[in-house]
C-alpha cells in the first residue's frame, strides 16, 4: 500500500525541468497522482511545481529520495522540498478576544476539512481558554503590553518552537515584531478585513458604512515586516447594501474572515502555497 | 389603462411619513405597486422612499400631483420628485478608445434591459464613430487637450444640454472639470477598476499582478470633484489567480467593468439610486 | 426607551393598504423603522408587508394593539401578526449523525448572529449528545425505527410542544410524517443538497461527480408533505471542477449546507419569511 | 521567435507518462510554457494532460512531431493531439430569433477575448441577418420545418463542412438530429437554462417564478443524442428574489446564458476541454 508524498520545486525556468523531475520520480518507482506547475515567463521567468505522488514505504525512503534528488536540483538551480501527507502539520493559533476564526479552525480540524493538528492556542487575553479547553487542546495565556512585548514574544517562540510548523493569527490583535517574523518566514498567516476602496485608520467598518460600499471582504496573507502587506493567499467578498448598519457589516465581515482564513490555512498545510517575492502561487 | 409613475422622497425621519405619503397617493387614486424605504436612523436620521404607483392618465395629471404634493412635503421638510416610467431617460455616453462599456450599453438598450435611450455619444477620439453609427445614434468627436479643455467642455455641455438627462462615462479617459460636474450633480456616472488592496499610480493591472491579488473588481460611482471618490452605486469582483497575466487581468477587468457600469446606469435611469452626502441608497 | 416590534401582513392587493396600516401605527405612536412590501400583482394579486417599528412599553401594549388592529385588518381581509423583537424565538434542532449544521447553529447562536435560542436538540442517534451538552442545551435521544416512528414522533411533539417555536432539521435523516408537519406548518426548516441538473436516487454527490457538474449547492426550505418540494427559503452554490472527487464534493457541500441553513433559520426567527402557496417572500 | 503549440493527451494512468511526454518535448527543443494534468484515479484510472509549449518554426515541424510522437503514445495506449495556437479555430454559430448569445460571441471575437474566428452564422429564421452582416460575416438562412429537417441539416452540414471546426448553438431552438451529432462529436456546444430544482416542460422561467427559486442559472454542454444531457462544460448562476417577475428572470437568464456560452466556447477553441464518457475535464 503506497503512501502519499508531495514534491515542491521552484527554479529559473528553462527547457527540461519537467522531464528531469518526472524521470526522477518514475525511476524511483513513484506514480504522479497530481501535478500543478506555473511559469511566470518561459523566457527568464521562475518555474514552480507541486507534485503529489504515491510511493510504497515512503516514510523510510524519504531521506534517500531527498539526498538523491540533489542530482536533479543542483544543475537546475532548483529549490526542492519533499513532504509526507501522513505527517500532518501542527498549527499554533494566536487569539485575542474574538473567537469566530478560532472556532472555525477547531471545527474544520475535527471535521477533517483542515488537514492539520491544532497543537496549541496562545491568547494575549485569558478568555479564549474556555473555548479551547473542551477540545483537549492546550491554551496558554501570554499577556502582551508595550513594556513586556519582547518577553512575551520570547515566551511565544519558546512555546511554539518544537510544537508547531506554522502560526495562524486568528484575529490576534497584536503586531508581531520583525524579529519574530524573521524566525518564521512564510509560516505566519494573518487575516484582515478588506474594502473597496481601502480605509486607513481606526473603525474600518464604520468608514465602510459611511462610504456606502457595496462589497466587504477579507484577505489572508503571510505576515511580513511590512504590516498587512505580505503575500496574499486568499481573498473573498460578500455583497452588502444600505440596509446594513456597521454592526451588520462587522457580523458579515466575521463570516468572510473565518471562511477565508480557514481556506488559506488549509492550503498552507497541504503545501499548496508557494511564495515568491511578495506574491503567492496557490495550487488549490 | 393606468400608467406607471415613481415618487422619490427624502426627509428627516420622524413618525407619520409613510402614513402621510401613502394617504396622499390613495386619495389621488394611485395604487402603490412597489415601495422601498430606508431610514439611516429612526431617531434623528434621514428617511428615503421610492414608490412605484399606477394611476390613470398620469401624464396629464402629473402637474397637479406635483403641486398638491407640496401640502405633504412642506410640513415634513421633504424633497419629493415624481417621474413617469414612460418618459425614458436620455443618456449621453462619453468614450475614448475602448468600446467594451459602450457596446454593453448599446446592446442592453436595444434588448430592453437598459430602460433608457442613448441620445448621443461623444468621443475625445474619432474611432468610436464606426461603432456607434450602425446603431443610428449621433456620434460627436470632441477632441480634448490641455489647452482646449475649457472649450471642449463647453462644447460637450452644449451638446448634452437639451438632449440628455444623465452622462455615462464609458471608459472616458479625461478628467471632468469641477465646473462641468457642478452643472450635472449626481447625474454623471463613471466606472473604474477596483482592487484589494487599492493601487495608486499608473498601470493598476500590472500592480495587481505583481501583488498577486486573488480578486479584481470595478466600481461605478457618481462623479464628484473628488476624483474617483464619489458616491458608490455598484461594485463587483471576479476571482483570479497566478495563471492570469496582466493582459488576462485587463480582459477580465473589462468584463466586470461593462457589467457593473450597465447595472449602475440601469438603476439610475429607473430612479433607483438616491444620493445623500457621499453615499447612495440603491433600491434595486 | 422604545422597544422594537414587527408587524407582518398579507392580504389581497388593493389601493389604500399602506395608508391604512401606516396611519394605524402612527396614531398609536409607533415609529416605522424599516418596512418592506411586495405585491405579486397590483391588480388582483397578493400584498405582503413587514414593518419594524419602535414603540414605548410595547410588551404591555401589545394586546391592545392586536385587538385594535382588527379594525384595519378586517375590512382589508388581511392576515396580520405582531411580534416583539425582544421575545426571541426558541428553536428545536433535530439531528442524526452529522454535526456540521448543528455546530453552525450553536456557534451563530452564541455569537449573536442567529437571534434565537436553541431550546433543545433531539437526535435519532445518541452521538450528538457530546456536541450539545458543553453548550448547556438539553439533548434528547429519540430513536426512530419503522415500527416506532409514530411513538417517536409523539415523543418529539411532546418535547417541543411548549419549548419551541420552530424546528430546524439539521441534517436529520428521517422523513417527518404528514401528521407532524400538519401540526407545525411553515415552521419546520430543512436543508438538502441541490445540483444542476438534479439527481434522483441514492449517492447524489457520486452522481454529481460522474456527471461532471461545475456547481454544487444546497436549498433550505419549509417542510411540506411533498418531500423536499416545500417553499424555498434560501439557496446557494459553490464552484467545483474535475479535481474534486466525491469526498471533496461532500466536504464542500457541507460548507454550503451549514451556511444556507443558518441564513434560512436566521431569517425565519426574525420574521423575514412569508409563505404563500408554495413559495416564499423573504424580506432579508 | 518560437511559436506556441498545444499537446493534448489522454490514456490509462500508469507511472512514467509525464516523464515520457516531457522528455519527448525536451528532446525536440520545445519549452513547456504551461501544463495541466488530471488523473481520475492513479490506480487504473484515466490520465489527461494539456501542455502549452514554445518551439521555433512549429508550423513546419508539426508533421514530424506528430509522426515521431507515435513512439511515445503507442506503448502508453495514448490519444495524443497537437494543435497550433496561431491556427485559430473557426466557429459556425447557429441562431434562431434571439440575439444575446450571438452578440456576445461577435463582441468577444472582435475584442480578442474569444480566440476564434466566427466563420459563418446560420439561422433558421432570417432576422439575425441584420445583426450579423455589419460584422462582415456571412449569414445563411436555412429554414427548418418538420418536413424539411433532413434537407435543412444536409444544407447546414454542407455549409460548415470545410468552413468550421466547431458549432455553437447560440439559442438555436431546433433539435439537432443524431445523424448530425454523430458527424460532429464533441464539437457542438449548446447553452440552456438551469434551475434548482430542474423544471421539465414548457415555460421554465414561469415555473421557476411560481416555485420561488432563489437562483437561476445556465449550463453550456456538448450536444449528444441525449437531449440537454451531454458533457457539461460550464455552469453559472445568479441570485434572484421575489421581486423578480418572469420577465426579469428571463432577462437575468439571458445575461447568464451569454456569459456561460462565451466562456465555454472560449475554452473549447483554446483546447482546454477534454471529454471522457459523459463528463469533461476543463483546464481553464
Amino acid at each position: 500500500m503506497p503512501s502519499r508524498g508531495r514534491l515542491l520545486v521552484s527554479c529559473p525556468d528553462r527547457p527540461g525541468i519537467v522531464a528531469a523531475v518526472s524521470r526522477f520520480l518514475y525511476e524511483h518507482g513513484a506514480n504522479i497522482v497530481h501535478s500543478d506547475q506555473h511559469s511566470t515567463d518561459p523566457s527568464g521567468g521562475l518555474f514552480f511545481m507541486r507534485i503529489e505522488f504515491a510511493l510504497a514505504r515512503l516514510d523510510e525512503r524519504l531521506p534517500d529520495l531527498e539526498r538523491e534528488f540533489a542530482a536533479v536540483s543542483g544543475p537546475l538551480e532548483m529549490q526542492g522540498r519533499f513532504t509526507l501527507e501522513a505527517r500532518r502539520k501542527r498549527l499554533a493559533v494566536f487569539v485575542s478576544k474574538e473567537d469566530h476564526c478560532l472556532q472555525e479552525l477547531l471545527w474544520q480540524q475535527r471535521s477533517g476539512d483542515l488537514k492539520a493538528d491544532i497543537a496549541l492556542v496562545i491568547g494575549n487575553h485569558a478568555q479564549m481558554a474556555s473555548v479551547v479547553e473542551p477540545w483537549g487542546i492546550p491554551f496558554h495565556h501570554v499577556p502582551v503590553t508595550g513594556d513586556t512585548k519582547a518577553e512575551a514574544e520570547a515566551r511565544q517562540l519558546a512555546l511554539i518552537e518544537d510544537r508547531a510548523d506554522a502560526v495562524v493569527l486568528a484575529r490576534y490583535m497584536q503586531i508581531i515584531s520583525p524579529t519574530f517574523i524573521a524566525r518564521w518566514p512564510d509560516r505566519i498567516i494573518n487575516i484582515h478585513h478588506s474594502f473597496l476602496p481601502a480605509f486607513v485608520g481606526a473603525k474600518p467598518y464604520q468608514q465602510a458604512y459611511e462610504r456606502g460600499v457595496k462589497l466587504i471582504g477579507a484577505t489572508a496573507h503571510y505576515v511580513t515586516a511590512d504590516l498587512d502587506a505580505g503575500p496574499i493567499i486568499e481573498q473573498d467578498v460578500r455583497r452588502v447594501d444600505h440596509r446594513h448598519d456597521p454592526d451588520d457589516l462587522r457580523r458579515i465581515g466575521r463570516q468572510i474572515e473565518r471562511a477565508v482564513l480557514a481556506r488559506a490555512a488549509g492550503w498552507h498545510v497541504e503545501d499548496r502555497v508557494l511564495v515568491h517575492g511578495n506574491k503567492t502561487v496557490v495550487f488549490d
